[in-house]
């Protein structure tokens, strides 16, 4: 119902499986999320296609989409960028169609600056929840590996906090199904349909 | 995931199908809603039930509820009070159990200021967003009664806005589904969900 297509952020702590679901909810043939493509400045491996698994583009022209702050999002790892050009998103968005960010957390929170209405999920490992008791049920971890453990689950909680809504990534298909569904209920929120009822009032 | 149940509030103009819907909801053997029942000073109907169709009680009991700030919601129609006891829904929400209101739009007001963690949805007319298109495709209709459609349509729109989500009712089942769709990802909410996940790192 909403004219402009919606802004979807999918997120998580690395190794929740991000990609895998991605991957899953774009070959769902009863979808039509566009899939955002980032720009990078690494060489393309064999068999990757520029515009397909990213745009290519060199060390100067990245820096100058930053300089023009046409990046929504961008970090730098290994000597390389990463980021996704906000000209492709925006174009996307007013056409109608939902844009998908798969994206890691510091860029999903450079994104909910740019785009606070956006829809932002965090993929939660299937544990998560379950650490402390399944440590304790299983009695053979040293108190330094406990130690640890507990810290990233305490980084990721604290991730979580700045996000919308909390998916487990327990099975593919149930994370598909519940993050679905929350893109169809985002779809029905007022402040997103409001707009198009006032105008047939003519306000 | 959540530890407290969550408050739901149904409502929406008058005519527009709410108890159908409800009715629905109740009797999806899949869901499992606690249904409020409502409190009412008037006498009960043949075949009416006590505790099942309304809390009957007297004038002065209703009274001394509001009195006690004991009432969620109430309003009075032809002499006698219609209302939400607070009790029961706080029992039920603790018990973990969702609680599912359907109420007048004045009443859903009152809600709201007492529960600003409940769900509230509007169920519209599936013609309010077409009802302009309608009305000058038909062409039959005098000024003055157009000007009443669009006045009752520019007053639902403005109800709508106090809600968070608006579901259009154009076939029971479709806005059924709809509104068990809003229900399962407010349940992932992360403001719903973090206090588990703190609990779990000891915070």
């Amino acid at each position: 119902m909403s004219n402009r297509g919606m802004l979807i952020v999918l997120s998580g702590p690395s190794g929740v499986g991000k990609g895998t679901v991605r991957q899953a909810m774009l070959e769902d043939e009863f979808r039509d999320f566009h899939y955002s493509v980032s720009m990078t400045t690494r060489k393309p491996r064999p068999g990757e296609q520029d515009g397909v698994d990213y745009y290519f583009v060199s060390r100067e022209e990245f820096e100058q989409e930053i300089a023009n702050d046409g990046m929504l999002e961008y970090a730098q790892y290994v000597d390389n960028y990463y980021g996704t050009p906000m000209k492709y998103v925006n174009q996307t968005l007013d056409s109608g169609r939902d844009v998908l960010l798969e994206i890691e957390v510091q860029g999903a929170m450079q994104v909910r600056e740019n785009c606070p209405d956006g829809v932002f999920i965090f993929l939660t490992p299937p544990d998560l929840l379950e650490l402390r008791n399944r440590i304790q049920r299983r009695g053979t971890d040293d108190q330094a590996t406990i130690d640890k453990r507990m810290q990233k689950a305490a980084d990721e909680i604290k991730m979580m906090e700045n996000y919308d809504y909390a998916v487990v990534n327990d099975e593919i298909p149930n994370a598909v199904q519940r993050i679905e569904k929350i893109i169809e209920s985002e779809h029905l929120r007022v402040p997103r349909v409001i707009d198009q009822y006032k105008k047939m009032i003519g306000e």
